[in-house]
């Protein structure tokens, strides 16, 4: 049977077979047979049918065992190409992979999603439309395209629900606006810590974790949960919004409406403000100094640069945001119990201070056994983990549409 | 092939099939076919086979569709018993059930876990023994056993780890002691909030429900994960540790060594101790007269007896603590976006007060996407949670041991 974007519509165990073989290399059939539970002749069948869909491969020989060296199947890497793509506030990030996930090639470019979502898309599909045609290819042959937007996401619609950051694509049919010009494609949406956790789970620092946070620091505080390999979205689609945990109560008041928020008191711009009243009230030159060189604003990358020069202001402000997250991070480390934590975003690059107070915080909070094996540290995979995400939340959509 | 407990090693194929029988109801192949996304081929095989083993059992025609009315399938009840054990610092709940998980015998008795575990375990034994004779039937004849125990649980190993209440049992492998009497059986070791999440998600509240929470709420304050229908346990058994998770920096020293945690600020002790203050500053009459009468001590459930005469101060403690457990599931809810938290244990029994905090405190702080249809009410099953899910955890773990 085929689907609408010509590829095979593939049976749950013919999925588990793809994707075992994704996970572990080539495989023999013999290897699937056992890793699959099921009888040989089974495998035989399925595996048969799979290299007649051009799903599957021969890849050359095995080792032997004894006896005739066993063929090795793999993904087909040809069978069609995968877009990646990292919609951030003021960029966007573009990727080509093969069918395999192997990237073709990279692109990144301003943009502001404030501007209609028509606009941001149509711009999208023409990257895309170019980097197809850079490899010889239309866009039919494009089987599949995976999207992180910055706001709450609703899944598998692919709707943004209410997004503060972008307004202009409150409900927009972000999945039917591409299929108009990609239409045997399933566009897979998600929100952009999703697909970063997603990345850092298939190419990253979490290949080999079944559970995990990644957290995104920037302007907000966001974060991606990884549950036995997989995206935990929750009930809604929203799992993952630590920016609105209460670190005070009768703290100042969040966008969100609330009090105390941990992304008004720990974020980006709350660095920035904090460095900008330090420099105010004389406590450190070097802000003071940068201040007045850049209209009087300070940014959190600027508090960075002034902590790395030794100023113990910037130190300060920087591990307070630290210990605001790492108080959070540690009762979310109780509750889940992950082994990892991996932390990017824009305002993670600031210096190593603020990742080693989130780690001093994080474990001394934590219960001793749930942080026995925990590692926390950054990204593997910098800013390549949302496109890498987006390929595979693709990749993954193929078969099964979502 | 057989394996130990003389039930069949299934295929997972096989084992996807009995699952789906279990919690279905009566199927046809058709049915099964379908919903296992197999062949109608495949599936007669299937369930021949599990037919032929004795597993799944012919249990009349469906509705016909147009042709013959066909045969459905059901759980052979009579595979064999399972027993589900849940000991409690002070008790030990048990029942025998049939193979589907039907109850036929409950039993109750007071234990005390600081008891040597080959002393508690002994009873137990003895316990299921004679449930098991009263059925006429014999040692040989258990399939499965559950068993829930009030401290922090490695699984699959069954091993507890340094267990505050019980420290007799540090590392005590209560599996192979069980063993000895029932060589048969591969019993299931897990926390007690585990197995009640356990419980409420197989037959309580929670059996639509994807993702929720079991709070357990008495002498400590624990949470049972469930994701995606199962037991999350995180990366090391220690998931839902949240009586830890502070929320006073400045707070009394928890018997963890930590300060301010939930579980010293707002469990039973804490609501008993606050209710005793009151009571010798002269801020309850009725706190007071009950203490006199009581050797100069308080429980929590005399608060609560207090608070249901209309006592306001013992209504505002038991608010304090809501708050404080409501501001904590507020976060968690942010994070993890439940469907439901259901409120169990002893000192939930106190008055509706403390569900009307704890709910108040969380609605308001948690995110308004992520509480859009969440639900917080008490365990449906109240103190049957901890027996329904040892049991329903031995059912899952006899054809694929833990």
């Amino acid at each position: 049977m085929k689907s609408q974007n010509g590829l095979p519509r593939l049976s749950a165990v013919e999925l588990a077979a793809v994707s075992l073989v994704r996970k572990m290399g080539p495989l023999s059939r013999t290897d699937l047979a056992e890793l699959l539970d099921l009888s040989r002749g089974s495998v035989t069948t399925i595996a048969g049918n799979l290299v007649e869909l051009n799903v599957l491969t021969e890849v050359g020989h095995g080792k032997s065992e004894g006896g005739r060296r066993p063929r090795l199947l793999d993904v087909n890497s040809g069978l069609g190409f995968i877009a990646g793509v990292d919609i951030g506030a003021t960029s966007v990030d573009l990727a080509l992979a093969d069918f395999r996930g192997e990237i073709l090639e990279r692109r990144s470019e301003p943009a502001d999603v404030r501007d209609a979502p028509t606009q941001v898309l149509d711009r999208v599909i023409d990257l895309i439309t170019n980097m197809l045609a850079r490899q010889g290819a239309i866009e039919g042959d494009l089987v599949g395209l995976g999207i992180g937007v910055p706001g709450p996401v609703q899944f598998p619609s692919g709707l943004l629900i209410e997004p503060p950051l972008m307004p202009a694509w409150d409900s927009f049919p972000i999945k039917d606006y591409l299929r108009q010009k990609f239409p045997q494609v399933y566009p897979a949406v998600d929100n952009d810590v999703n697909i970063m956790a997603m990345g850092e789970a298939r190419v990253g620092g979490g290949k080999e974790i079944e559970n995990f946070f990644y957290i995104k620091i920037g302007t907000g505080i966001g974060c991606g949960v990884i549950a036995r390999r997989e995206i935990y979205r929750g009930c809604d689609g929203t799992a993952g919004d630590v920016g609105h945990i209460c670190v005070d109560y009768n703290g100042p008041i969040c966008h969100c409406g609330n009090a105390g928020c941990l992304e008004i008191l720990a974020a980006g711009p709350a660095i920035a403000k904090r460095g900008m009243v330090a420099a105010d009230d004389g406590k450190s030159k070097i802000m003071a100094k940068r201040m007045e060189n850049n209209n009087g604003k300070l940014t959190a990358e600027d508090v960075g640069n002034a902590a790395a020069a030794g100023d113990q202001e910037a130190i300060r402000i920087i591990a307070e945001s630290g210990r605001m997250i790492g108080g959070v991070l540690a009762g979310l480390v109780n509750f889940y119990n992950p082994r990892a934590i991996f932390i990017g975003g824009g305002v993670s690059k600031i210096g190593h201070h603020l990742l080693s107070t989130i780690r001093q915080a994080t474990l001394r909070r934590a219960t001793a056994l749930s942080t026995r094996s925990l590692k926390i540290d950054y990204s593997k995979l910098g800013d390549d983990a949302g496109v890498y995400g987006a390929i595979w939340l693709a990749i993954e959509n193929v078969f099964v549409p979502a």
